[in-house]
């Protein structure tokens, strides 16, 4: 993998542009009414906040890469940044998180009943402007696109369960691969695969439909791309929540208390050896509320001494060196015009997303 | 108000039989998958439990009657049922309910985590059931269908909003038409005037594509119907939730505990004087976790001394009254075509959602 020079730079232009844009009308097309401050003026609640828009900047730029045009896809986008508030509103209440982008969850501003009752809504407008943004494709289109959200909405609430159920029931049996496809589904299906494939299949139809040389994506060869790019993504948010500072704006180490399975967490739980494993079975089979930070300390202590977070920091660079590969194979039909900036802003995420972890 | 005879055996008739099929095609339509303990399970959880399927019998029922057929309309049957059983779940977690349908609730059951979770799944799976399901029909029609469910999705979002909101903050000016103002939005508008207007809405498209002499309707009509059939039935259950023996599947006072404005609450706080006021007061005001099962038998007391349960049973009286009226116009055009055995059902539904209070 050769690193792309002013990758960054390319990737924060595309994000200040094409998300900045999916931003601005995403808060245009949430609606006002009554009652106000119970439910309208709690939707714009994260919405509002600094948020860097990953998902709309990647199915925007991917939508120009074949053809098509971002401004006639922003209503897509809007759906596609919706949804994830939406998805972001009810992970809050399930973690029992109390931060989200620098500021309190919704449920702990506004309680779990009309916080959960927001993500609800928000969920419905995203489908509202999906309906309404899909009317100028052709209908065979239009379906692939409908079917492709419902795809992925359940491949999200199926990672959203297994991860749920691994922490619930104390599944202590987990591997690497075991992981992998629970982010797969949980993270990846909705952050990468899916802006990716409905970014193709509407660039593509739009390209064809005005004359310009729209070119047929592979839609299976995204999965394979999105898939890298989304894993390199989560491994690097999964460390992040065990070292990041305050620019991060979630509580640090709360994955840990949660006893979330991430590589780290795995990784030691094959490795710690005597007292050490010990300590780690307790930890992974305790009761949420049963674990101490005191405790948690200490799990985070010994990731340090058997290398779990380098392991991570590794995994995740040869996961990013995989996506760049199958980039160039998903995109070569795109590739073949020259230039194709929405290419590589998309190529230049992977970089962004994989993130400097050292 | 003429009682019709034997519209109970009616209405129950209509229930087993469009009722009965809605519930079978329902259970078929719901995948399987994996994680099943996690998930797929879940989904089957509350759909297999005893219901009556209120919502899918007027609709089929309304399809009918406007020129339709159920066989072909049991599709959207089946999105309606699933949509409720996905409100069933959020409901019960914000409510903290114990007992649904005779069983525990979901979230009792699996955690508030996979039930929020499976609520969501519940409710994709209906939006993909929706769009399989009208693809039959015209552009103009099902584009009609779509906006009419997610008008029903913020309708019901409002008026959970507003329930939750007079609660959380101890709002006491509440009045009858407050409550009637909120039971519109949150058990109305999806309970009885969404499946009236879209049965009548497929039913009548169906007809005129059939070359049967489809009836237009006037889907305006449906709303002034489909709010007084569903206030008499809401102000039931609430009377019910009091005065209920076991069959009624709920903890019997659980309204009561969380502090919800119900009409008799409402007549109670208006008419309550001197210690008794003041009791009334500090219920209202209450946190829900402060409220005593002793302080709500003594709030339950009130209600049989002020009258407030015979002031609510006369309410609903009064307003199913109103229902019959506003049916004979709602469905004055299916009428004209005798006779209209749909008609008769949904007109038989008046008096089951009543019910026999006294």
């Amino acid at each position: 993998m050769t690193a792309h020079t002013g990758d960054v730079e390319t990737a924060e232009a595309a994000l200040a542009d094409y998300g900045g844009r999916a931003r601005a009308a995403m808060l245009d097309a949430l609606p006002d009414g009554s009652p106000g401050p119970w439910l309208y003026d709690l939707l714009r609640s994260y919405p509002s906040r600094p948020g860097k828009a990953l998902r709309p900047t990647l199915f925007l730029a991917t939508c120009e890469a074949f053809g098509g045009s971002a401004e006639s896809a922003m209503g897509v986008a809007v759906a596609i940044e919706l949804l994830h508030n939406a998805f972001l509103v009810h992970d809050d209440i399930v973690d029992g998180s109390l931060q989200r982008r620098g500021s309190p969850t919704l449920h702990e501003d506004a309680g779990l009943g009309l916080a959960l009752n927001a993500g609800d809504a928000l969920g419905a407008l995203a489908q509202r402007q999906l309906r309404l943004s899909i009317d100028s494709l052709s209908g065979r289109v239009a379906s692939q696109v409908l079917e492709e959200f419902e795809t992925m909405l359940m491949r999200t609430a199926e990672g959203q369960a297994t991860e749920l159920g691994w922490c619930r029931d104390g599944v202590q049996d987990v591997g690497p691969e075991d992981y992998l496809d629970l982010i797969m589904h949980k993270t990846c299906w909705y952050t990468t695969i899916h802006p990716l494939r409905v970014g193709a299949l509407i660039g593509a139809a739009v390209g064809v439909a005005d004359g310009a040389d729209g070119t047929q994506p592979d839609l299976d060869a995204m999965i394979r791309f999105g898939f890298h790019l989304g894993a390199a993504f989560q491994i690097r948010d999964d460390i992040l929540n065990l070292t990041g500072d305050d620019r991060y704006g979630k509580e640090i180490g709360g994955d840990l208390l949660e006893g979330k399975r991430t590589l780290m967490l795995i990784h030691l739980w094959e490795h710690a050896r005597g007292a050490d494993r010990d300590l780690v079975q307790r930890f992974l089979t305790a009761e949420r509320a049963t674990r101490s930070i005191e405790e948690a300390r200490r799990v985070r202590a010994l990731m340090d001494r058997y290398g779990s977070i380098d392991f991570a920091t590794a995994y995740a660079t040869g996961v990013a060196a995989e996506a760049t590969t199958a980039f160039e194979i998903a995109f070569a039909p795109a590739l073949a015009r020259d230039p194709n900036p929405g290419a590589d802003a998309v190529r230049s995420m992977i970089t962004y997303m994989h993130g400097r972890l050292s």
